[in-house]
């Protein structure tokens, strides 16, 4: 199959990008120094491209991925890097062998739900900066001594420093990766365990305190990410087809509207760019952009998403491609099969 | 089943809401003059509950909308308001009678697309002052011409004034309104055919120009449509559990988490609204808000999305409950079986 025999809207994913991302990302934090995060994709195919370039842990945002990467044969080493108050279908896996699985706990309750519903091993969540889960990490230690007598295994600890990942100074990024982490490593000294787990595309390379990375979006990219320097490739495009094109007027320059809008595309990072036009503005379906050179009716367009994580999260699949245009191949159609909670 | 079983992030359904929202806008436009559009919420058992209170025909936005009305035994008169390249799909449907289709044309490619298809029905699709598809007003008759030359039936026009549904000035809608109409009118007197069809949500009380209404929202309603001052009730909302709780510091005052974020909020229209919270941000999986009464982990919170349309296209189902807090009582689970393409 060819490109142009694709309905749309359609996710493609380079295969050269987004193999030449893994690799990279490989070379520079081999085997278990990363632990890709699969929140970014939600594809268990291409966390198998993940597993087979050397990792083999993956963190998980949600219950339904756990359960989708056992299912797979991801299992591992599963980190459920996030609070959850019912954890019953975790500590299934857990019984019954498809996988390995260690839940983020911050609080008392979540402490409990782990115990009862039968996972076995965490790691205690810590805030070092970014207002969202994580105990206060003077507090970590007593969290961990509760775990620990009721019955759990603390492997060590997890902190994202979250805020940072888009800031555009570098070197400003890297100053205050450093104050993040070094609140990590205390609050891992105070709890123990063998693991130290955080980080994010945004902070790969300048993230050299944690003993594994928690990096999701530099496998597929978006434009945000793009825009904070980071030197992996745009591998996820949305091809859409120009479904109406409208004329230059007396009041109004020409325009065009694709078929791709907010039921296909993360909006939370502003809006998706065009390859060839300027975004006027998205609607549920439609995306109306002054097109740069003269489009017609019919012809296909290449959209950038500014977010990646929601926009694979509205798509039932994404096809692996070789090469660009029309014409360039359809080597694989993977199910965007994490999706839901 | 009680609220308080389900899992979250989860769509609700208030029924007395819906089923007033829907009353409420059968009364003002019975039977045909409303054509309710699907896309607000992709759910062929809430477009049910709209023909029970009689209204015969839907609009889709989407030939998987189309499908998923016709399977469901909805396919009475289904109107595709929006430009498609390939109908072939919508030409099965007519050929094995499951559904009366009739597509939306603006340009000489959508036409000969309807006509390769196998659709038989068509609107031309007027711009009427949206910046999107439909052809300008003085080109409607030389469209219905070619249209009516190639074999196809032109049933009238539709034109879609969506630049003015949020206006918040009413009056100032309402003249905006009847203008854009004004120049559907002058397309029809071109065009001929019995169908006006157009207007939304927002000019649901001052549109009475178009022959059939195509509003969404109204059933479910958001809280961008209820800033522009509709009277139709919040029934749709997402539950969300507390998964983690932080103290004020010198530093900071106090936050919580709910596990409601970007994959389960449509975006575009900004934050959600915490019932009994200010939004600090949202995430993938998180909204961080500041809660203006105490709350603890294991708490469940009403989240109002911004945008309707975009958030049910995040969810595989939507509870229907009667009443409010955690023993409310969950009367239907539908599936929201019209996402995807």
């Amino acid at each position: 199959m060819r490109v142009a025999d694709l309905p749309t809207p359609a996710l493609l994913v380079d295969v050269d990008a987004v193999d030449a991302n893994l690799a990279d990302m490989a070379a520079a934090l081999p085997g278990p120094r990363m632990r890709p995060h699969v929140k970014a994709h939600k594809t268990t195919a291409l966390a198998a491209r993940q597993a087979d370039v050397g990792h083999p842990g993956f963190t998980c945002a949600t219950v339904r991925e756990v359960e989708g990467m056992a299912a797979a044969g991801l299992g591992e080493d599963l980190l459920l890097a996030n609070e959850v108050l019912d954890t019953r279908r975790l500590g299934r896996l857990v019984r019954d062998g498809s996988a390995r699985v260690t839940v983020a706990i911050d609080s008392e309750p979540t402490l409990r739900a782990a115990v009862d519903g039968g996972v076995r091993e965490v790691l205690v969540d810590v805030n070092v900066g970014l207002p969202r889960c994580g105990i206060a990490p003077e507090r970590t230690g007593w969290l961990a001594d509760r775990a620990r007598a009721a019955g759990l295994t603390v492997r060590g600890v997890m902190g994202y420093e979250g805020h940072l990942m888009m800031l555009p100074d570098v070197a400003e990024r890297a100053r205050l990766t450093r104050e993040c982490m070094e609140r990590l490593l205390a609050a891992h000294a105070d709890v123990g365990g063998d693991v130290v787990s955080g980080g994010g595309s945004g902070t790969w390379d300048m993230n050299t305190w944690v003993t594994e990375l928690q990096a999701g979006s530099y496998a597929l990219m978006d434009t945000a990410y793009s825009a904070a320097g980071l030197p992996f490739r745009q591998a996820l495009t949305v091809l859409a087809t120009v479904v109406s094109a409208t004329d230059a007027t007396a009041d109004m320059p020409a325009f065009a509207v694709a078929d791709v809008g907010l039921k296909s595309l993360g909006m939370d990072h502003g809006n998706p760019t065009v390859v060839g036009g300027q975004v006027w503005f998205c609607s549920d379906e439609h995306t109306t952009f002054g097109p740069e050179v003269p489009v017609a009716v019919g012809d296909r367009v290449t959209v950038l998403p500014a977010h990646v994580d929601p926009t694979v999260a509205l798509h039932e699949r994404m096809h692996l491609v070789r090469g660009t245009g029309p014409d360039a191949e359809v080597l694989d159609t993977w199910a965007v099969d994490l999706r839901g909670w």
